[in-house]
């Protein structure tokens, strides 16, 4: 039987791969469609705002990265107990999401001959503003961001922190709560032999 | 009595706005905690990641806009019937949030030489991707983003279309549908008493 649920990403791990993480968590069947970059301009056009991932189901799309992981996650039990921690799980996906994008933004956006001044000023005021109230969030919510439990929140830093390793090697070293979280998910069977066979991919 | 919630923002429609507007609608009496934005820069850096606007009650605090306002919409049945639904208004909220970003740059990050160039760009590229597939969504949804029932989608757009139109006063006036969506929610009773005694602020 043809599963269900098709995601269409592009070949990278980055903005899609906690949501490839949370479909294995919950042993959901999916359609991992990843596209090639290179043919990314000509198909562009016919994706809701131009952007990816996409999710497709019964006929319906469903676009927005934290949209569809917040669906998935309702689905395997990982958006929070009560209205309360799922708002929780909630503000700390959008915090992370945050820096994320002040990520993305030297990474990909900043022009050549100011970048190494933008990436030192990433790692020299942007992280400090944002991973200590984190790792001080996982230190007293007993290892994990919300509950003492695992949520999709956990997951999302888990599968994204490989993408800010990538360029900023020891970016979660100085922050051992965070990085125990991170351990925690890849440690998690169904994610680790998904990590063991999934496509390489640089980011 | 003192309000259970006490909601700090800038004195400024902007992003709070939408908030300001669930808190009417669902008549849940809220403490409308107004910064002087010439006082940011002092009070800064005891917000989370430096950042407006934040929830707070029974102790506890919650950041992030979507964070809260889904938070708020859940309790006054505005969040979706079911996941699916709940799903659609997630993913409607982050499509206008992306437009919101991508003016927000145009407005007040661009340098001023490129800003006319920047603006036009704005109008002739960016609103072109977003409006028209949200202008269909409206009216193959009976007259709302989702359902054909009022959520907290419609509020998001309407709320800060205000912020829109300040600086781009034709920019919802080639799509019907999101006017309308504009107009019903401007029409509920508690938000057009809100909106005719709130504090007069230009964004």
């Amino acid at each position: 039987m043809a599963p269900q649920y098709k995601f269409t990403y592009f070949d990278f791990r980055a903005l899609g791969e906690f949501i490839r993480f949370l479909f294995k968590y919950g042993d959901i069947d999916f359609e991992d469609n990843r596209l090639d970059p290179n043919e990314w301009p000509k198909l562009k056009p016919s994706y809701p705002n131009g952007k990816l991932p996409l999710l497709e189901f019964d006929g319906k799309t469903l676009n927005q990265s934290t949209a569809i992981g917040r669906f998935i996650a309702k689905k395997i039990g990982l958006a929070g107990s009560n209205d309360w921690e799922a708002a929780q799980i909630d503000a700390t996906v959008e915090n992370l999401n945050d820096l994320r994008m002040a990520f993305a933004k030297v990474i990909w956006e900043v022009d050549d001959a100011s970048k190494p001044e933008e990436k030192e000023k990433f790692l020299k005021e942007t992280v400090p503003l944002f991973l200590p109230r984190l790792e001080a969030q996982v230190k007293t919510n007993g290892g994990y961001f919300v509950g003492g439990k695992l949520s999709w929140a956990d997951i999302y830093l888990a599968a994204y922190h490989e993408t800010f390793n990538h360029f900023f090697k020891d970016m979660f070293s100085p922050y051992p709560a965070l990085q125990g979280v991170i351990d925690k998910v890849h440690a998690i069977p169904s994610i680790k032999a998904y990590v063991s066979k999934r496509p390489k991919t640089d980011i």
